[in-house]
């Protein structure tokens, strides 16, 4: 008899992916290039040296480089915390009653409570070795600005956080976390910026968007001398950094001699999703293999479902470069009553090509269906999901019921990001059924298309 | 060079302790048996039989079996969230500018946030084979009572928790998890149990105590057909399931060939100490080796530096055994501004005999100062840990300071028992400094120990 598979698949500090993986390297065509919003041309390492720190701009921009050696300190960082285990979920089979085999990353496993602390490390070590006074970001759920916190207060560089104002509110806890790590915590739309101001100047019982609070951490950064600006999700610099997920992944698949048939991630702007594919994309590429792939989002914020491929601004305050890639339009915000997370109107350069590219499929799940899935997931293997996460999860499940009325014993795979201990808001409002789902019309989606930047047609 | 110690040392599943240590089997004397409040006779198991059921009657009350086999159901659900990692605090020794080596074991990274599931998979797995209709229990921070809903919710059975009012309402975010995993939750005191309605008849407005929510669980378990009562700590079959803390400990630090100069951990009931050190006290038991073992408890609630060696009610309302332990009275409440966790009057008697023959220390220690500890740790450590853990914290970094002075690299080892996540208000008032301490005068004192219950001068 085959040894049985454990329930949870840890590498050995040696067996810890020592590079990261830069999936560009093998694209066949390439993202199209981040452009200056003045001059629409591709943005260079100078127009963005005000933004980003040296280092990262260089990775940003590198398309050729196909590894990068993770320096020492960061690789000791990560032995903070990972590897994370890939867990086999079989009590989920067992509830299930499928044929298939269910495997599940998960990066829940450090005090910031998702995956973000892989390119919150790196990002502030880089700043760190440039020797700069401080960063700014922006959060939303908060799971970005708790491991930006911790990954500052261990490598001792101050931080502020604009944290969307609703988010500020509903989630005093996840506030205190990161003022715990010692960051300053500004709820965005704030006084402190040009961008936020006009805004409350327009509406100021707003409760904030992510669009609006990126504008204000990176107006904050450009205006204060030996700041630079930090972002979680979207860039390439973040796939990069959180391709570290797929690699142990895929060398912890390879020991007990598995291959995925269908790997399965939550998207909101693609980090997590694009670092646990990578290494299976790459196979794709260089055609070794061809698992399907998934990305899950919500119905109401449904970017790759109900997008369009095209160039526009990643914040609400049309300060930042140009992306191509699929959105809803910088000025779409999702209606206050979903709870998932998953808000942004775009999604990474990098996956919306590869989506454009017939690489990856995707799906729009509702919220209701999503807490379904959570709470059944958590009865099940004992782990109370992320909102975000449990999107991936519905999809798991979903793709595991068709096996089961299949008969295959198909191998799935799926990223849980993060735990929902800061979401519980949400929770009770799934268990008393105060919970309603949301899906933008075709006219607020017209609306919002209305509102793209104006371009160049060979741009459009 | 001797290799270097990775920072997380895990067994693997095969490497699993299989069994639980008993260490009353090795004491030299044991602990003064439970008496019937009734008959001052020691227990029998037809006394416990209407509030515990059968078999961990049988583990209560058997003190010659060293070692319990642990049933494949529970090793199950073990590995579930099983082994915790043995983590070297590398950047704590060097934040501390110790020659001291620290090592902790971390109980924190399942969704119950502590060790408290150790216990509660099992008790819930024997209720579950003796085909119970549901089982009671109270609790007080909510860890125990988290970790208890998830076991339910696995093995399907129902669960009514006793949750003390105050934290009831401080902390809805922990009712609400315990909700998500199917369980009833009831502020006590409530109307719900005749000891409910005396103390809410006497003082309406009382923010409750554990002693108190334990009556009530224990007297809805015995008025309900086919109920029973299940305890989170103190018990000897508790510190029994705890000990497979201790067996992962002794053998992940045989791997790496260490040994603890000091163990240390922090005791509310006793539960996490008990479990911790129980394989290293057999070993000083057996004059194998003589490490020095430190409880550490909170200056707000000081058991074993302040209280008595007496025979004492286990609960406020009186009603269960009177067991023999270090205790401040059942009649005992910490003042409210304790944050801090660890509120309970007594100490599991096991721990309580072995401290008082001599073979473990006990320090008390203010709450700013764990706080401090714990804000500490999380900066370096990257884990955000709950403030009952951080007694420990506490008391290993005042350990490693000592070294620093003395120059002696001693092996530290102490155990973490869980995280933060819900505890972010005791954490908001350490930072915005609103957090007092508090200790309890003599006067206090003696009138609690007035209280004590009276007994012949035999059992004094």
């Amino acid at each position: 008899m085959a040894k049985k598979v454990p329930y949870r698949i840890y590498l050995s500090e040696e067996e810890m992916p020592k590079v990261w993986y830069n999936i560009r390297a093998d694209m066949k065509e390439q993202p199209a290039p981040l452009l200056n919003p003045a001059t629409l041309k591709p943005v260079t390492a100078e127009d963005l040296a005000p933004v980003f720190c040296d280092e990262l701009v260089q990775q940003e921009l590198d398309s050729t480089t196909q590894y990068f050696e993770i320096p020492g300190e960061i690789l000791e960082f990560y032995r903070m915390y990972r590897p994370s285990p890939l867990i086999r979920g079989y009590n989920l089979e067992k509830a299930l009653g499928t044929p298939a085999k269910i495997y599940y990353k998960f990066e829940g496993n450090n005090t910031s409570g998702s995956h973000k602390l892989n390119s919150a490390a790196a990002q502030v070590y880089y700043a760190k070795k440039q020797g700069l006074a401080g960063l700014t970001t922006e959060t939303g759920a908060g799971q970005w600005g708790t491991a930006l916190a911790e990954a500052c207060s261990f490598f001792k560089i101050p931080l502020t956080v604009y944290m969307v104002k609703c988010s500020y509110e509903q989630k005093p806890f996840r506030r205190s976390v990161m003022q715990t790590f010692g960051a300053e915590v500004i709820p965005s739309p704030s006084n402190t910026t040009k961008t936020g101001r006009a805004i409350l100047e327009k509406d100021p019982d707003t409760g904030g968007s992510l669009g609006c609070a990126i504008s204000e951490a990176v107006e904050k950064a450009v205006t204060t001398e030996g700041y630079r600006y930090v972002l979680g999700s979207v860039l390439n610099q973040v796939l990069l950094h959180q391709s570290i997920i797929g690699l142990e992944t895929k060398k912890a698949m390879e020991m007990i001699d598995e291959y995925p048939d269908i790997i399965i991630g939550c998207a909101g702007g693609g980090s997590n999703l694009g670092g646990l594919i990578a290494p299976f994309v790459q196979d794709k590429l260089l055609g070794k293999a061809s698992p399907r792939i998934v990305a899950v989002e919500p119905a109401s914020c449904p970017t790759l479902t109900r997008g369009r491929y095209a160039y526009d601004f990643c914040d609400t305050g049309k300060i930042t470069p140009l992306a191509k890639m699929y959105t809803l339009g910088s000025q779409f915000v999702p209606s206050p009553n979903h709870a998932g997370g998953l808000r942004y109107h775009g999604m990474a350069p990098i996956l919306s090509k590869l989506y454009h590219d017939g690489y990856m499929e995707a799906v729009a799940v509702e919220q209701t269906k999503v807490f379904e899935a959570a709470v059944f997931f958590a009865k099940h293997e004992t782990i109370l999901p992320a909102p975000e996460s449990a999107h991936a999860i519905r999809a798991a499940i979903d793709e595991a019921l068709k096996c089961k009325e299949s008969g295959e014993a198909k191998t799935i795979l799926f990223g849980l990001t993060g735990t929902g201990y800061f979401d519980m808001t949400a929770y009770e409002a799934y268990l008393n059924k105060s919970m309603t789902d949301y899906i933008p019309t075709d006219e607020d989606l017209e609306k919002s298309f209305a509102q793209f930047p104006e371009l160049p047609p060979e741009l459009g």
